[in-house]
This record gives structure tokens, sequence and C-alpha cells, in this order.
């Protein structure tokens, strides 16, 4: 696996390209404009990177016009780094500014757009919020009274659902590098240790081995594992024959990683040893299913397939894995319903979960790309045997 | 000062007067209930806490009604968790489920509150935002639309702008924590580093220090010190004479820091000493207003006079400083415009900043606790003289 450093940011061909796509898909559905205003739709548009949408006071905006390039309507504190994006045509406001919170600017830039079809998408539909003051969205809305807002979702989906290759390999550096930092945890963690510190622990070990971030970190541990797949750490300490669940999404240069790993303390319980077996030949037949032209269904059913020779938990029946990428889940979901066809370039999770020991929870993930034939894995496999740490 | 480790999580009580104080102000302004999305407002009133809200598949929500406790309506993934808040009612559904993501449950739910005034209030104003697909807020004000929809941004502002000892214990850990970090950078840095290195170092630092998380950390370095506020680090290596500014939001328990330090390496331009001591002067006008009664504007005010004997920027007419706790800016801001009086209890950031030598910006930032008298630091004071990196 190659390991050299990924370049940061991107070619400002790669962000011409995502444009130039929307637009085709714009036109298709006779779209004057796109109106974003979360953080990895303003990214994926402009390449604007920064931490400060942690702060909610400020609303960040960017259209994607039906010809040329983005516009983005920012706070003033923005505008140095924006400026050093592609884009050309920024437009600031005082912020805060609360009686007024770009909407002025807002209404402005959009009244000067080319009006073909007088329509704007904007993401209403799963998986989206709007992340601006909904009184704000209503005021925007009288303001620009003639033109109809329609959902955008399902272009965003689509857009955003095909990796790049230089998405992939940021992607594929932060799965191998965490992939690594599993393989070393018996290393740094021992029986005895709390929960907490052997999250601590792990955290520290991922970014000195190169991850921007690990904004997600969650699991838990106990007699047959934990009882939960999103718990944060405890003071609980591991005892002989505990398992532990750690499930990871960890950042470099805006792209996630999202997979777990198991394992058990000073022994393994006969329970925990049979459902890792099952869970770990169900993420097999995930990934002999994962080609080009099956449905995220379809991934679903045979890795529910194999779960449910083994058991009638409801978890069989749920979601078992998704898209990744900017963020830590993206759609499709593998699950019933979801009829989404995979396609080269569709970077995926593999996630078969299920229930035993009373409750007890057994998931396992694999992060892979999908290819023309085999997927790639993104992740290093799991042992086919959960590792022990003493 | 005490550095022992706060306790993890909160006694009943502290959800329970928190419910109290917020039903008061419901009934005076005659709400049958609240309806909130956001991480923040659910786990204010549950205590419900997960990094899983990374992933923007499943919405969640929480109802405060008019009496009794909160109610979750929440996806089956957090079941096992939010049954081990104080809550007792809590709803579910089997999310993702996107063509129904919870509108069911959450109608029902809102349907058998006790309607006295059939008014909801709902987060729509400054700083909010609804955490849901827009249509599936359009589906539930459908659903139930003999009931009235009214902002209670005000609301919850007033409500979380004062914190109680056991939330300021935990921003006191973190801020002095931090400060230690600070403290120690010239320990970890050098020179020749990059900021890319620095960062790193210093987010591990901090985790190895006990900090939770470093979600925040941004910055950046020049001649006469960066040219932005909310820039990520870049490969560029520190050399001589340069200015080196990191602004962390580190988090414990859920709850943030937010200050920033300065550095220089090797030698110290006589701009950038003449910007530090101004910048200094004003943290020390803001320290001494820092009063209850004072406004937010008021506070703006002391620091913005100091600053605009060195400079007409326009950096002392914008925010300096703001509201902090759960997350890493909070109201009021401090700004012209901005009446909220302090009253004790109200954690603030006092965040001077001016614009110096073509472009570079010096900005200093301290934590404090709004006290009767004078305000409690919760960061350790910046060195009056900016420090040398070797």
């Amino acid at each position: 696996m190659n390991q050299d450093i990924p370049q940061i940011g991107f070619e400002n061909s790669e962000f011409f390209h995502r444009t130039e796509r929307a637009q085709r898909l714009m036109k298709k559905v006779d779209l004057d404009a796109l109106l974003l205003t979360t953080e990895p739709e303003v990214r994926y548009f402009s390449g604007f990177q920064t931490a400060f949408w942690l702060s909610p006071t400020r609303p960040w905006f960017l259209i994607v016009p039906r010809e040329g390039k983005p516009i983005a309507v920012i706070p003033e504190i923005g505008g140095t780094r924006m400026g050093e994006t592609w884009l050309d045509d920024i437009v600031m406001w005082p912020a805060p500014r609360p009686n007024d919170e770009g909407i002025t600017e807002l209404t402005a830039t959009i009244k000067r757009l080319k009006k073909e079809s007088g329509v704007i998408g904007v993401p209403m539909g799963t998986e989206s919020h709007i992340r601006m003051p909904f009184s704000d969205f209503k005021k925007l809305k009288e303001n620009i009274r003639d033109i109809q807002l329609i959902d955008a979702s399902p272009l965003i989906q689509e857009l955003r659902k095909i990796k790049s290759e230089a998405e992939i390999s940021k992607i594929r550096y932060i799965c191998q590098l965490v992939s690594k930092g599993f393989l070393g945890l018996h290393k740094i963690a021992s029986l005895g240790d709390t929960e907490k510190e052997i999250f601590r622990k792990f955290r520290i070990d991922l970014l000195a081995r190169g991850a921007d971030e690990v904004p997600y970190l969650v699991g838990g541990s106990g007699p047959n594992g934990p009882k939960e797949v999103i718990g944060m750490p405890s003071n609980r300490t591991l005892k002989q024959g505990d398992m532990l669940m750690m499930d990871t999404g960890a950042v470099f240069d805006g792209y996630f990683s999202d997979f777990d790993r198991n394992f058990c303390f000073g022994s393994v319980e006969e329970s925990v040893a049979e459902a890792y077996a099952i869970v770990y030949r169900a993420t097999d037949a995930g990934l002999k299913a994962a080609r080009p032209g099956i449905t995220a269904e379809g991934l679903w059913k045979a890795m529910a397939d194999v779960l449910s020779e083994y058991t009638s938990s409801k978890n069989a029946v749920g979601r078992l894995g998704h898209g990744l990428g900017m963020q830590l889940t993206e759609w499709p979901s593998n699950m019933k319903g979801d009829n989404t066809l995979m396609q080269p370039g569709m970077v995926m999770t593999l996630e078969p979960c299920i229930e035993f020991a009373d409750g007890r929870i057994m998931v396992h993930e694999e992060n892979i790309v999908i290819r023309d034939g085999e997927p790639e894995m993104l992740s290093i496999r799991a042992p086919s045997e959960i590792p022990l740490i003493y």
C-alpha cells in the first residue's frame, strides 16, 4: 500500500469538474442555481476549509449558478481564506449582524443571477438541513418571492457519491493509518486500563501517525462486548474476558475513515468468538457482492442473509453500512429499500452487526471503494479471529 | 487553582433545575412546549452525549413540555444511551427510514401534549438552525396545523447564558489545562518546525494533559503574524522573527475552552511587541469592565476605546468576544448593539483584536466568568510580553 502523504487540497481542475458536473445535472432539472449552506457542500465546490464552522454565530452561503464559478456570500472573517480558493466572486458582510445576517447580500446576489427557469435548488431532503436561522430563511423566501425553491438533495447526492481519485487517495490514506493504529493497539492498551485511558492513548497514537483529527471515537466494553454502538468511553476498567469495541472516524485533509475493531482482554468467551466469526463471514459476503450494478439493498441482503442464519435479531434488518467521504456517514444506506446502484468510485462501508448474549453487540466495519471488478479495500481487513490484549 | 478532575456528567438535579427554569420562562410566554433538534439543546436538557451527531443521517428530537420531564423522540440506535439519562419517556423509530424519519412519532408525541396555549417554541432566531430536513419540517407543520410554532431562541439563550457551578467547573478545568499547554509550548515547538507539526504536537499535548478532544485549533504564522484568525495549519516553516498565533477550542466532558496565544520565534519585531502591548491593555480594560450590570456592548466599548487609540482599523468595531460553554461560541456578543446585561455565572471570552503592519492580525483572548465583583479568570492570563520560542 502506498502511504505517501497525499497532496493537501486539490488542483483547481477538481473544483472545475465538480462544478461542471453539477451544472450538467442542474440543466437536466432546469435549475438556475444551487443555494448551499452546510460545511461539506460549501467545501465541495470551493475548497474552503476551516474548523470555524464549529461556531454557530455566522451562516455561510454558496451559490452555484447555471454557468460560471460558484459565488460565495460569507462573513468578512472568512474573506482572506475564501480569497485563496479558486473562486472570484466573494460577497461579504460584517458578521455578526444579527438583525441582517447576510440576508441583504444573499438576496442581492440571487437577484443578479441570470434567470431562465426561475427555480433554485436547496438541499431539503433526507440527511440534509438548512444551516441558517429559520426566521432568516423565511425572510429570504419573501425577498425572492418570484423564485421557486425546490429540493436539491437528490442532485447533491448524485454528485458527491462518486469520488474522484484525488478524494479516494485521502480516504485511503486515513483508512490505512487507522488500520495500522488498530493493529498496534496491543502495544498501548492493557488489561486494567479504563476505557477512557485506552481511547485517549489511541486518539494520540492516530494523531502521531498523521491523522489531522479524530472527531469520532465511540464504543464500549463489557463481558461479551458493549451494549451500544454509539457509546462514549467511561471510567470502566477492562477486565479478564472483556470485549472492547472501538469505532473511529479520523480525518485527513477533510476526508473521513469510518470503521471499528474489536479486541478481547486476556481471554475470549466462546459466545464472542462465535459472534465474531459470523459477522466476519457476513463481511466476506458483502465484499463478494460489492460490484458495480448491485444496489445498496443488494449489498445489505448479501450480509443480512449470513447474519440471519445465526440470529433473528432486528439488527440484521437495519442499515449495514453507508457511503463515506467528507462526512462520517454519507448516502446511500445499505438497507432494504435503497435502490442506489453501486458505481466505480463510490466509497462505502460494509457494517454487519448482530445482537448476541442478551443484548451485547458485535459489529464489524470495513471501508472499500467500488471498482470495475473487485472492490479495493481502503481499510486493512480485520483479523479473522478476534485479537487479544493482555 | 484546583485541578482536581471534575465529576463526569451531572447530578439529575442539574437537569431538573434546567427544566424547571425553562418551564418558568415558557409559562411567561405561554408555551405548551419547546421542540429542540440540535446537539447542545438536546444535551442540555437530557445529558445525552455522543459523537454520533457527526452523522447527518438521523435527526434527534427533544420536547420540553410545560410540566414534567423532557420527552425524547429519537432513532433506535440511541435508545440504550438515552435510557441511561434521567428521562423516562423515550419514543423511538427504526432509523434510517428516509420516507418517514421520525415525523410520525414526533407528530404523535406533540399531539398527546397537554394543550393550553396551542403554541410551541422552536429556536428560529440568531445563531440557531433546525437540524432536520426542511421537507420533514414542512410535513411536521402540516401534521400539527392547529399548533402555532414561534421562535424560542430568546428563551434558550436566556437559559443557557447563565452557567451552574457544575458547568463552570468543567470549563475552568479545560481552560486551565489549555493554559498550561500554552505555557509549555516552547518545550515541544521549535524554530524550523512547520505549522502543521506544531499544531499536531500541541493537540497531542492537550490530549495527554486530559482534554477529551481538541475540535478547534486554528491560527497561522508569518512575519508580524498571521493574516487571518480562522486559518488551518499549513506546511509553512517557522522562521526567525515570525509570529505564530494559535486559537484553541478544547473540550472536557462536553464543555469548551476558547482562547488563543501568540508566540515569536527567535526574536520579536518592534511592530509585534507594540501590537501585543496594546491588545494586552485592551484586555485589561475588558477585565476591569466585566462586572454584573454592564452590557455586552459596554464590554466591547471598554476594549474598543483602548484599541482605537492605536488604530482606526475596522477590527475595533467588530465583535470582541462572546459567550462560551457547550459550544465554542455562544451569545451574547461583545459588540455594538448587544445590550445583554452581564450577570454572575455568565462565562465570556474577552477577545480584543487589531490589524497592524499591513493586514497582520493581533488577537488576544481570555476566558472569564462574571462574578459579584471582579470576574474569575478561567484561563491563566497570557504573559504581558510575547513569549519567545527558539
